[in-house]
């Protein structure tokens, strides 16, 4: 009953096999494969369009390495008060960026209204050389809530991050359990909507450790693979993470573990609402925000159940989170022990 | 016939059968798991002592974070001129420091002189606000040219480092491959000898993407953890590290691996200057430098030898790297084809 | 009737009269010199111990560099939200720190209540390697809401601070001002209460360029010299820097500008508020702020005088600042336009 | 007798006068004054084109800023071993380009040949993720070892520069002193023979801390005053810089100063060779570089001469600066000292 995280689930055994098929001869290191050029081409097929597409190991330096392509050392960024990259990245944005400042946002269930985006663009005025110089905005999909945003909602917070000359960047650690909700495609929820450049995850939905950063733009795309050198997050023996990230995308298995894990969620919030706890967010992917009575939560780690307290939605809330991995007997075992 | 590198082989199996064991269950994340600390102690146990051991996915990583542990921003650091550091590593020592100094040390066959130090560091007057202010030396095990440092080697440098105020870091990249020719303990040519961390890798001789950095210094020790989340080189599903790195030190394997590596390279070198080649630095390791006459080059070349020109020692100056898959058939190979 | 900055006032005549004393012959350079050791002594003088005392021109580098040697490249810096290391200097702490974050917090006329940074504190555990590491707060003296902290509120600010493991830095831009409201004396209300560096600024009070970073801390102060340096902060022909503040800081002299500055913006909040405008913050300093009819605004700046909006106390506010060179005629108009 | 440095001399009266004359009545603060507005007018026609000028208060800041416009953080910089921005500067370049690398190479007497900076290039090649990528290239006029680059060694150098995509910055600390010597134009000897960023210096050459970076590249302009602020280097009292700047250049002053400067030099020089010393570079400016008997540097210690010995140079080297405040009657003092 580990419902901590989706990084405590181990690699979906079809990524492990196909990194044991990939463990065979030489292969040209540092991405110079024919592995790597497949892989590449099915984050694009995946995307719909040519795009530039870089293999990292983690989602941290997805986003830190993405948002230094995207702003200068003396610019700032826009996100959720609560986002990954703000409160669990202990400063990456800072460091790669070389010390541009994240401008928190508040907005509900992780999300950023475009008025809210508008008005606080408005704030700042291009060339003032004495405030912060906003050059993006960054939004996780799903969010930090676990709420999806749909298409429409991502080309809303594009449109007033053009209107206020802001390019956008998408965390997307949790990016299939956001479409298997939605039903949108990746390029809708993305470039068609205004996106500039996607960390596009793998890890937390069965990989062991493999994100993609998907640039739409040149300008950008020029600038990646240096930073990425340069922080150490080129992999030599590249076939490692371009295995995880060719099979995860073969043949839909992405979208099915996706599925699952959200389905699972959904069952989790059944079996915890049904036993007193009361939603603090909508279930939109394959996370459970909840506020438990203490006794609720007492008897679930009693039980030896694994979740965490969620500071940010305040006292007695919790994250149940479920995973590819989850099985409908581990959802139901808690219900079990949840029911008393 | 690909001596291009020892990125280029694959994990040995036994490491990808370790990974694939590691693969069931949950576990918790970023290194709060069991086979994480049972990989630690391994190691510890390799170097005779408690240490404190982190692991990440690349040696240029393992480097740069031990590199800004040792150094304030302001500060500098001494290294050989064609160090992996200094040369191919863009820029990473420069980034994770802050924009410390690397101050660029001659020697022949990658190694530094303890006097080569001395006169260096006498260079720079410690609290001079206009100059370098030097923290540290970085030396590399084996060298990049190859070469093996002994115990007595790395205390003559070590305690020129200790004469300067100089903490001293290794770059292992190649350390087993250094232990294997010198028949020298990991003790004794690091914290014995007067090393304070280690960059102790394993990529390159049998894991897939594992690097260790080991500190034998508690004040260094107790930054790092902050440096390797911040650079987002912690890994979330953390068994991918720690099963390679268990698995490496298993039942001696990784000594296993070097040696043969070791044998390969020493046949390598004879059947090269059987052929007209001559020795540019001594075969202490697991490659082999020489200067070949164009129409060996282009003959090995023409049978498909993968293999790099090597411009830091001059024209006609080639690297070949043998790895622990690679087979005594490949070099007869390369041996027959040398012959011409 | 230039109310807009106490940096638009010229350097009172006895400051300028003692840079052209110092303009004559031969010093040594980069402060090596006696005049700047005359006038290290006397801000010594000032704070009634023995002190580490660096010039430099702007108070933004004040506040930059030490905020750098009080935080690692990896750590946190709480302040009050509208604090002008936080939304004036162009993230020169960002810079400076190498990317350490800084958390804001509220709080009324911006000062930070201990409870608030307790509480604030509290929230980020030490040694966690995902979130951010606090390691000082800084506050602002005057505030930028022209308030003055006591010696009391500081040290009931420090007792918090020390409490949660925290370094403190004091912005003295308008610390005179503060002294000059409070009638504490410098010790009393930094080190004696806790603060362990203070940026004591000159320039708004009546010099033309000059500040000091003022450690009681050896171990910042052994770090200043070398991100001075760094930084471009060191002036070379340094008498510059230490004429103005020896004639800053002789016979009183400071003080009775900033007596006469805080006493010029009493009168003005009595011209204003007679004019229907509303305090909103007590006037504790040399700057007032009112919320004022736009008829008065306008009528004000259709006379010539010249202050600022202040967005963040929302619509219809604006600053008022006195400085030294105000003149009880100026006010006197000012307040014959405001009355109608 | 001084002859440390041009540091320690005085500012020449008729800037002191100048700020004495500008501290007068209120100004709009950091540069949106009028005075500002002149004296950004005279070095435009100083420089005989329309250029974006930024006053700053050190030379080391009017680098910094200038390279880290010029190149990104995982950029490099080709500059002389000797350069200031290498040897003097703390590190400065590398922390406002945010890690970017000095690349060192070497020349007579301070002076970069065209064909070395062609040959250095080629071994980067652009788009090599592992390697440095340079950006640009930093000559010194006056070079640190006192010669003068001519308008065609300029343009030689920038054209080997622009081959290899490279921009070019001239520290101009001692420009003055250099154009009296060789006789060329502002113009001629900087945009017209292709360099893009001027540090156009006039605090060695009688102002009291005064410099101007000279921008002829719209992109690389439209960022330096974000730069500038951050790094605490907007000067918020302006009329300092403004006042000196312009009485530097007025009516032809600064040139006047350096002719006189360089003629005491040549004074010196004569008098040293005569006494026995000889000359290490030619004297091409205002400083002296010679290799000097003990007996002879002794003699002038002990008659309380002060200048320094330049370890660049080897043993027994000195270095002798002149500047504007240099009298005839030092120099022919120091003359009769030599003699014995």
């Amino acid at each position: 009953m580990n419902f901590a995280s989706d990084n405590a689930a181990p690699a979906h055994p079809a990524i492990l096999e196909a990194m044991a098929r990939a463990n065979a001869g030489a292969l040209a290191s540092y991405g110079g494969d024919a592995l790597t050029a497949r892989a590449v081409e099915a984050v694009r097929t995946v995307f719909e369009r040519d795009c530039d597409v870089l293999f990292v190991a983690t989602g941290t330096a997805a986003n830190a390495i993405a948002l230094a392509a995207l702003t200068p050392a003396w610019g700032a960024v826009f996100c959720h008060r609560h986002a990954h990259v703000a409160e669990d990245e202990a400063g990456a944005p800072e460091f790669y960026t070389g010390g541009a400042k994240l401008l928190l946002l508040d907005g509900p269930h992780g999300k950023i209204a475009p008025d809210t985006l508008r008005t606080a663009a408005a704030g700042y005025s291009r060339g003032n050389v004495h405030g912060a110089q906003p050059f993006a905005v960054t939004i996780t999909q799903a969010t930090e809530s676990g709420a999806s945003w749909t298409p429409a909602e991502v080309g809303g917070l594009c449109e007033a991050a053009r209107g206020a000359g802001l390019k956008v960047h998408m965390d997307g650690a949790r990016f299939a359990n956001a479409l298997a909700f939605t039903g949108a495609s990746p390029a809708d929820v993305t470039w068609r909507a205004g996106v500039d450049v996607v960390s596009f995850g793998a890890t937390k939905n069965g990989a062991l450790a493999a994100e993609a950063i998907v640039s739409f733009d040149p300008a950008v795309s020029a600038v990646l693979p240096h930073l990425r050198k340069r922080a150490g997050h080129l992999v030599s023996k590249h076939r490692l993470l371009a295995a995880q990230m060719a099979a995860y995308l073969d043949d839909g298995l992405w979208m099915r573990l996706a599925a699952h894990a959200n389905a699972q969620a959904r069952s989790l919030a059944s079996a915890l609402t049904a036993a007193g706890a009361t939603l603090l967010h909508p279930v939109e992917a394959n996370e459970v925000f909840v506020r438990a009575p203490e006794a609720l939560a007492a008897r679930l780690r009693a039980a030896g159940a694994a979740f965490h307290p969620w500071a940010s939605d305040g006292p007695d809330a919790y994250r149940f989170v479920a995973s590819w991995a989850t099985t409908a007997d581990e959802v139901a075992a808690l219900a079990a022990v949840a029911r008393g």
